[in-house]
């Protein structure tokens, strides 16, 4: 997505460790009217495959899940990181090894949200090593969805998340793939 | 909001303490649609206010704090609970008593995304003692912005949160108040 890059160009701020800071449109600061444009962006590429619901996790997937929900129209389900008094206690329960937190975290999903009926496209904003998309993989597993497609606006393609879920055989569509963060800057495939 | 009230009393549940669960609609599973149509009566309620930024904070406040920003055509700012490689080292902090989860936290925003010129519209799923909104508020002041109003899907008007905002002046409109929920059965004010 041409607009995309030239944004994450203008906007985006590298930082050690391949870090790739976007949080002044994408996960702080929320342009909201550009995520809407890019919901519609993962509705081309995914309209076809009869998606009952977006899967995705909290915090950073909600908001561009949402806006690519309202072109669907269909639910959005995000994975919760914490347990609290409002959450039920029949839940579906997967493991996240955090990249920008250094930590070790579960993922839960109350088992009302998900079933063997779900077509699903799982959404988020960054793909690194792909752990939040394994644990999040492994909940649709749980309750016997089927993941009709994986949509991401910010791939690290250094990083190794995109070709472990191609080689899975998932339907992984990026909206952008960085090829390579060097210097200060940013090389798109 | 009479939509809200009908869906509140169909698909939410009373839980012990005074929880009220909504999350097969809006902090679980989201329906996108209709928190469409909440950000669309949140407008009509502050559209006259020159709002330049919604601000709220994550989780809950995300999905319902955006869906009102395209109406506004206006950038939401979400306030941050945790630490992260991504956020910036110059920030604004405040401490929230967190009622469902009993316990207390910071919440930070970059000073990047509030300044003095800013005229917030603060959004939120729920108003109880109404500790993240004075947190908030705290933050706002921090950067000078003014709050030119408060907007939350639905108070708990038996908890205090919604009477000290309206006594410290501020201009607090709530898209459903609840007077009472007792023996499973929720009445509205």
């Amino acid at each position: 997505m041409d607009k995309l890059k030239k944004i994450i160009v203008e906007r985006g701020e590298i930082k050690e460790g391949n870090i790739l800071k976007v949080d002044s449109f994408l996960n702080h600061q929320l342009d909201v009217e550009f995520l809407y444009e890019m919901g519609e962006e993962i509705y081309k590429l995914f309209k076809d495959r009869n998606i009952t619901k977006i899967l995705t996790i909290e915090v950073s997937g909600i908001a561009i899940a949402a806006m690519a929900a309202l072109h669907f129209k269909v639910p959005v389900v995000f994975a919760k990181k914490s347990e609290s008094l409002n959450l039920d206690k029949d839940i579906y329960k997967g493991k996240v090894v955090s990249y920008t937190k250094s930590k070790e975290y579960n993922i839960m999903i109350s088992k009302k949200y998900l079933n063997e009926n779900d077509k699903l496209l799982i959404i988020d904003d960054f793909l690194a090593e792909g752990n939040a998309m394994k644990a999040l993989i492994e909940l649709s597993e749980q309750a016997g969805a089927s993941v009709e497609g994986i949509s991401i606006a910010i791939e690290k393609g250094f990083q190794n998340g995109g070709n472990y879920l191609r080689s899975m055989g998932y339907n992984l569509k990026c909206l952008t793939t960085i090829e390579e963060m060097k210097d200060g800057k940013i090389t798109f495939k």
